[in-house]
């Protein structure tokens, strides 16, 4: 299943060294103005080979459209997207071919499917997350009409919170042959109350879904988070006022719907598994043996996911504006 | 959207106070040996009035199975069933009908839906998890045939780790007129892997959102969780050996799908929103006003909340069961 | 799979003499007035005994709505109801435990499932249309409130189009120990332009699929049918004038798209199989037999499957106002 | 909704003069060969300017997979494909922008859009049928490996059921600047008992959906069809023996189930609605005017649909097999 949403729906496909990645987006509204201008911005935020710190790989990323938009705007018709594969050294996976990376879904892949794409990891690549920004670029421009903005910050990167020693941190974990994970806030202001539905729906079980799909994602906290086990109602409780609410314990979400304060979330990313150093394994037929994943992999990817995650953010909220638009039109009152 | 999965498929309804709860669970196997019976020890744990630590209230919760069970198992048909809401004192809650309760979800479906039922909480109470129970009652059936086993335990309660301390930690909030949340851990043991599939079928990724689905939950981690993000990538990853996985940061999930390793999560459950103190709020025009939350409400729900996610995650599960048999039958080798 | 509609979702259940048949209703907007008394006309039309033609069975059908209705209108929380098995005759059916009955999915079923409720047909009997009518009775509710009105009539039975003949054909069939079929037409008035969405969401697709998933159904046609393939182009093609669509060969819908123009379609219902002939068929062990259907059956189900047939109508024409409003909301021109 | 499918989903995107066209095929089970050479045949068999009786433009139809498919064979990944669209002469269609066809969906699209890709007809386009044919060539895999096969003949042109007459029908209406219709029959046989499910998911439901979302089909009738609602019930009934169904008016369904027998249906055709004739019709801006659609046309398209009714027929039986696959995986008699 590599469909988000049930009203903006986000079909998502490709391998990191086949002929291309991409997505169909199906159910986008007419008349949003969009074009490659609108992607490259967000393209270029995920994109690697542009600091020390991240993976010196070369990915162009240039996005095609290749149907849905005409004369500039969606027409309502699915929009599909594609964007090729050019850098990839699949020599260079040729070695893991029948060898499991520890931390990866090598062997998970291999064990469900009885065949996998090797290289690069294929399709569990961190590269499809590509498909997800592309997807999330038009997200983007929906919400932007509605005025609805959403940002990312790095609150901790092996945890350090001082943004000053990010930098640091990462080198030093890069000369020792290792990684290093970190923590993401994201943050979207200008949601409507209203956002969401109870049970399956619930905006913050959507987000936790879409947070969760990012490869490398461990937790997920929205509002106060693990903090609210150890607070008293009376103090967790976001007091009301005809000015709004007081606080915002709850990330802007109540029984699973907005509440037009900001949503807040937190999100932990686990440290890059690819590293240069010899790690126990097995092959694909169980036998004991060692890897050490060479290739041009990121020691930190959390800068990177941010704009992942936004885009995924994006979606959801784009997915519950849909749902909260059906609802308005047959209300009386 | 009340339907949690795509294989088997449970669609809830009810209101607290409203004639019945119930769920409809479709595309349930055939063959599947199921009666009250196997409700009846689910449901008991979810019931409050039990000990002094939770509600007084008195929930019955007698299940009528009203489909898709024949002679004592399940054939394949929609698996109906319903439970009546007998000790509602919907009085109690007349002055609500016009209030937000802080913490509560009464103004956002105000603002959605324009009229909503305020009796109890109406869809957003914490009673409908019965239709939860119900459900999880008969993924269990199909799970206990796979050899896989659910099970939760409490790792906090107000912030106190210790068991002996809880239930002094939860009568010392309800003599303050307060209430106190905590942590579930909740695990999968029997798990084949394989379970799960990319993007949004990531079993992670579904099981954070049936986590969140459950109203007082406000973070979720997968395996080392949080803290992985303070890990390096030579700790964090699980040495592979032919004998299996040799640690588990990854919760027994990588890439998204299960690796036969124990599934681990925990769940951060909100301290209960409903206290008996004046708190600041609104009316539903926006007038200022205060609330002071009476009637019979748990000081903390946490203990119960764990059959719930332990039934929320038997639903996962047997979704993922289901994609991966499809998988298993086109496999030749 | 027992859910129709995307939008307004009828998830239905329920067998032929279990304790109740019924229907969750998820995702119907707010503030639609609804109560018992929407239900019992159209409950009335489908129910059997009432005339020669039909079965004598009694079928009080008296409907309990469950959840997601307070204080006379809907609140967009699901729509339960059920309504109960009283006059059924399960030991009538014990010799059909194990008998395949020809025109029947008795060896259909078992073949899937292993196993059945075989008493009365269980979910596979026409019995199971209450739980549509029942989501019709709602779905005329929110069709009603945008002007939107749906009409079948009886065009043949058995072969017959004069109305004053159906009468003695049905009867003359019935003294025969056999049965009669007939065709239906039904038509929407009143529906707005722009109705359905291409591929798969066509209008015409999904009224297709709805009407084929009545039992009894055979044939599909919409407009025209099958004569448009006996016409020229220049004959077919509807002319467009400023005052509408100057004939109706399209049957209201071009290109999957609701036009404005009524939306007419025919159906063909097969004889019912259930005739008090002796028959040739096998046990469910594969040997050969006879088999003669006692009981009290409808020697023609034409006309009680004009209200079903409108009710999954409607279902269907909700289902793409719901559509639509997501269209009209993001539009800005 | 442009996705059909609940298991195989096939999601389709692309306009008949945009840069693509093409389909992602998620749930597609692995290790199934594929490869281009798999396409050809069926590609060749939609292509237009084969004979003087369709139309002269040329399309190319070269497919390129762009994921999903790993040496030979696919993966279990999303399988997308797309073709080029080169012909294109877009400027031919300059004088409809703003002019309704008779018999298109041109008027329903702006009525609901409020937009269009207008050139050839846009995402309404037969030519978006190749997405279909693709599909459909991946499906027939999965049929192939399972003895099942999917066959189509004319069985009527114009009226005339004699295929001597067939193409002088054509020419006939050609000349005369008309166009015909026709009525094809698709059988698939080798289908074992048991595919399709209650309700929603009747494997007739499914196909009648499939067939109706083919552009120009009008109606569609399973065995008997129409022609049962002149039966009585002792001469429709199959008789069942134990060497199989005596007759098969059922056309290898009943109760919305395979029954083994041939699966046997019939589709109504429209003549193609672009006429080099002037036909009344109105501007998008509700203006009288008239309109002769120039360009090249096939003056019956009834043959060419036969490979995208057997590929749409394909798609459906897919899909029944992975449901089907769970409940034997669950069975245990």
């Amino acid at each position: 299943m590599n469909t988000f949403g049930r009203y903006f729906r986000c079909t998502m496909f490709g391998e990191s060294h086949g002929p291309a990645l991409g997505v169909v987006v199906d159910g986008c509204p007419p008349q949003i103005p969009f074009s490659p201008a609108h992607l490259t911005p967000l393209m270029e935020r995920r994109r690697p080979g542009q600091s020390p710190l991240s993976s010196p790989r070369k990915e162009l990323d240039e996005v095609e459209i290749l149907s849905g938009v005409f004369e500039g705007e969606t027409t309502g018709m699915p929009v599909a997207m594609i964007t090729r594969n050019w850098d990839a050294q699949s020599s260079a996976y040729d070695t893991l071919r029948d060898t499991a990376r520890p931390g990866h879904a090598d062997l998970a892949y291999h064990q469900k499917y009885g065949c996998r794409d090797h290289r690069g990891g294929g399709r569990s690549s961190g590269r499809e997350t590509v498909s997800r920004v592309m997807a999330g670029a038009l997200a983007m421009q929906v919400l932007v009409a509605r005025g609805i903005r959403i940002e990312s910050r790095v609150c901790e990167i092996g945890g350090e919170s001082d943004p000053d020693r990010f930098a640091a941190t990462v080198l030093r974990a890069k000369e020792a042959h290792d990684s290093v994970g970190g923590i993401l806030e994201v943050t979207a202001t200008g949601c409507p109350p209203g956002l969401g539905a109870p049970a399956a729906e619930k905006l913050d079980a959507e987000i936790a879904q879409a947070m969760f799909s990012i490869g490398a994602v461990k937790g997920v906290e929205i509002g106060s988070g693990f903090a609210a086990a150890r607070m008293r109602g009376s103090v967790h409780n976001d007091p009301i006022t005809s000015a709004g609410y007081a606080s915002n314990n709850a990330g802007g979400i109540l029984g699973g719907i907005s509440t037009g304060a900001p949503v807040v979330m937190r999100i932990a990313v686990k440290p890059t598994p690819s590293i240069a150093q010899p790690q126990q394994t097995v092959t694909m037929e169980n036998k004991d043996t060692t890897v050490t994943v060479e290739g041009r992999h990121d020691p930190c990817i959390v800068p990177r996911i941010g704009v992942v995650a936004e885009s995924m953010l994006a979606l959801v909220l784009v997915d519950a504006l849909c749902e909260q638009e059906i609802i308005r039109a047959f209300r009386s009152r």
